[in-house]
């Protein structure tokens, strides 16, 4: 598969940054799941550009459902979600289609399209195909909450400032899940916005960590092999642009830790099985054990800067040079929040659809 | 799909730690590809425990190629391997039928199947199934040859200890090709085998990272969505037992760059389009562009330690302690390189059918 | 996967009977094709209503393009088709939220949704969604015609009057194109027609036969297991709704033969290897042999009829009699050929992606 | 995926004709369900040859199980069976490495692997590899059986002689469950081998047709598109060898009725709906509505004669003539017929996996 990500449930995404519409549909869901209109506006309002640290592009994002979706609930046939482009200025792109930018993916689109790819604004490229995403995501993350289970995600480092970690999961999930630079804490945030605004003052850009928690979830999803928990988390967040690295409960620092240090030991409190530390991740095997998924996600820097850069051009693969105008996001991090929730959510209710049925989450 | 990885190209495994036998089926491949037992076999060999650093268990890992090769060649069919486990131990896991061992997935098995899954040596959670994995992409491996696209993977930290980075690649590939501890520099490989034998003084085990470099992959190849090469590969790299975390280029470290330092310039050099430098790893927008793939794997310290453990009684929920015994490795790193390799192998080959065609490799 | 047909090349489809839109996303076609909106009509007005013989609903069926085309042509990213519902008549169906039409899938979809589907008009199931098909399928017409592939379906039965055969398939598959009534022999045709109105003016319905030869295709497309050639076009053909038969080349006929009747002689005339009959219907061993594919699907007589039927209440689970009301078709059949085209053209360019890559159709 | 059919519940199959080993992997099944090996062992039964209709090549069919079952159950990974051949006589080839047999798989397989394929007995085309579904199969009969839900074919034709048809279920189904030659009427049986043994006396072959019913099945199982139950049933039985048509309830017979014979009213007895006809084979929709699973298959004769016919030499395209040598069946359809029931039952624990989660069958 193409653009589709999910087998029971499944997200099909379409469009480019200046074409007529982008979205999304989705499919799979239980019927009878409570679809909330206003939830979805709040969820793409937390993807949508952010004063000076975002892009002078402003597009509403009004979501239409244009199928699935009978008295206000999902009707188990596929929910077609359509947004229409308003704010393009294509003619900022002349150049742009021949010049590669650095980091873009400009380059690889016209070996893989042969130039005939849509390469305004990124097209099929560009972050703006996640808010079809988003809308999706804000469904499932819907669905999921049939059962209790909710997802965080909190901008962990932007530009070289670290928030603190998670500490009480359901208050702070809850803490996040309005919030437009979603940390923990705010004075950590008011530096990271400082670290993009002069990012931006220099024509530069900034990159950061996220990190969520997902609480709630069974023990028993998952497969050993090849379906891992990590595996499916993993194949949908490296699909979203900019990010370059996942690591699941200590990650990257258990490379460095002994065996005594990293095992998480097993506790029975009330009956119920725990374990005293979460090094895992709340995965064992593939397979959820029943205390949080926690994962992290690298975000490079936003490769659209303002710099002059070296680059080639595409139709005559010679050696040019490219200064990009338009306007561009210097970080897109706290905007990237949002499409980790989504996809997240979108990956969990596939699993547990495959695991205890169609009719689980509703 | 469960233990089943791939479309076009795809290998399906099977087996039991201590059941008759494991193996795996590789499908898809062109027909015609030469397939050489004793590269198989050197593979095998690069899986294989090694001396002080590794489990007591020896296993032969004969395999045997029981369909899908004609005359030395593949048909184009699918090509089954299967191994005979000839070394269990069965009665060194009594105790574990009811103790989940921490950091194991004996708890999330137990879930997941109900009780019914066999427990014995970690059954078909066990980092045995990888021969079958081995087995497969070796033939991968040999499909890639014939395009001259080469995998290398070195232990870049082990304990604490780090090897050089990857310098000339095409030397250094083939450096790493019959180590059986694969690293760049050797001083660095005799610390880590230093700090795997200190840690087994102590009843205890080390992990590491793993670094792979793919040389020799045409530009465009891979999806923008969902299968970005980064996805396709995580999801199989995410299902090596051990492996937390997965990074691509300079992954992590380019969440603290800025997007100056982060972008690769593009250069044309006798009409062939490089970049500068590789800190997208050989990826952008999720398709090759024809520069080395280079990407980091986490590998947890093994959790079968020899020290007294906190745990619980899966059948009670009561809470206990156990101290494993049997036969185990100290450190899993050096073999997992060849899982590493073996994955990626299969992984590619897969895309690359999809893109060009089942003959493409042949 | 649920709404989605196809792996390389791939076919999502949406909406309802009586929702605001209806479509279909194309993903996988290779970039570069020329995108005919004449000729994406021209298939519509081949799907529409005709006249006496069909239902007085009538739909404008414009089909808008709004991502994946540019510049006229394929970019290689998802093609997305939408149609805006019009000529609505929910008022029609009060009582059919809670009575079930004999032969419908009234009962079965409030099964399956708990009562939660969008029973309007039949919703998700109305043939009404075939349009996104057809419009896509158009599409994929268009990319066989790149290598001189043509699909050509005639109404072999209707009512029990029956069409003549294939002859010279080059002038037949030409002499279908833009025919409404798809005969071969237009006497046939009118006396189908006078067997349908004869139907209608009894408050019945009729069905019949389609038949369909495929010209062009090249041998070796195809699997052994699975994903024979029979097993991928009967898969597509029988989520047409009122498809309840397939069967390629002699079909059915091949039961009563012997061997020495059923095989096709291979000749080698000027150095192409051809049969000297076609029973085989141009697929050996699942895998197509140069020949022309020809198969037969059986179309049931529509259900909606104006007799009045036994049924029972799906709220009370009661006994109740049913006297449908509204707009509908007498015969479908002639409405269904260009259906069968379309899933046809989108299973065959599947297929050939995945035996000779994603740019052999451009 | 080529050699695997099914996605919660799937199968792969290995081998050819005159390899070492042929055999199946079956994965997905729920842990804890009962493998009858001695059950195993009479489904294979079923499928061997049989006294003077079927070829003198005898295979003993001992299926081991290597992976999977634990304490003689299920454990919910891949369950692994081999079979090994025996009865090879691959001296009888020689002539066939380049004489394609008409109506076989040998033009076909040599244009698609380029003359690798291993040719020998049909190699992987053989309707020998069938031995693996019927392994697998039967465990996956024994999984319906946990909901009562049971598999009946009968040899509705076979070489223009008719059995009855189906009757009461639950004795017919019973009936078969243990005949080499399954028939309702064993008159009509008789005259059917009467029938098989004239062809087999001229060097030649007869077909025949096949009726399935399945009964037990709930309600609301299968998708509007494009995985209806007659798509995913037709998929699976298209695959097997000689297969070429495939219809569900009154099938080809719809074609000619009007709809008010066609519609199957709905009565609700005892709080329970049924239908008074089951013209529908049980599928409304796509979806089973609680009736019994009807579907008729047809199976061409079986292509290997003994009289001369025309064909062409592969290697260098010239006409030739051919006389087959060696050991065939002169009906297949008495042992296709556990085939059918095998890949039907395979393909009803996928869909009710997917629709009822990953434990439902246990």
């Amino acid at each position: 598969m193409k653009n589709t990500l999910g087998s029971s449930v499944s997200v099909t995404i379409f469009g480019e940054s200046h074409g007529k519409m982008i979205g999304a549909i989705l499919d799979g869901l239980a019927p009878g799941i409570h679809v909330d209109e206003e939830f979805i506006a709040s969820q793409m309002n937390l993807r949508k550009a952010a004063g000076s640290i975002s892009t002078a592009r402003h597009e509403a994002d009004a979501v239409k459902i244009v199928s699935g979706v009978f008295n206000g609930k999902t009707t188990g046939t596929p929910i077609t979600f359509i947004i229409e482009n308003q704010d393009q200025h294509s003619r900022d792109y002349g150049e742009l289609a021949y010049k590669a930018r650095p980091g873009h993916a400009d380059f690889t689109a016209s070996v893989k399209y042969h130039g005939f790819q849509d390469f305004r604004g990124g097209g099929h490229f560009s972050g703006r195909i996640t808010a079809g995403l988003v809308a999706a995501g804000a469904v499932a993350i819907s669905a999921l909450k049939t059962k209790n289970i909710r997802i965080g995600t909190h901008i962990l480092s932007c530009g070289g400032v670290f928030d603190r970690n998670f500490g009480d999961l359901g208050s702070d999930i809850a803490s996040l899940s309005d919030k437009t630079f979603a940390v923990l804490d705010d004075n950590a945030g008011e530096k990271m916005i400082a670290a993009i605004e002069a990012a931006r003052n220099d024509g530069d850009s900034v990159g950061g960590r996220l990190e969520t928690a997902v609480a709630g979830l069974p023990a028993g999803v998952g497969e050993p092999w090849f379906d891992t928990i990590e595996s499916v988390l993993s194949h949908a967040l490296f699909s979203i642009p900019a990010v370059k690295g996942v690591e699941f409960g200590d990650g990257f620092a258990l490379c460095d830790m002994r065996g005594s240090q990293a095992n998480d030991s097993f506790r029975s409190i009330d009956g119920k099985i725990v374990t005293d530390t979460n090094r895992c991740g709340g995965i064992l095997g593939g397979i959820t054990n029943g205390m949080p998924v926690v994962f992290r996600t690298a975000v490079k820097p936003t490769p659209s800067i303002y710099k002059e850069q070296q680059t080639i051009n595409t139709e005559t693969s010679e050696n040019t040079s490219l200064v990009i105008q338009g306007r561009h996001d210097p970080a897109i991090i706290h905007r990237a929040r949002v499409v980790v929730d989504s996809v997240t959510a979108l990956v969990l209710c596939d699993q547990l659809a495959l695991r205890f049925g169609t009719d689980y989450l509703a």
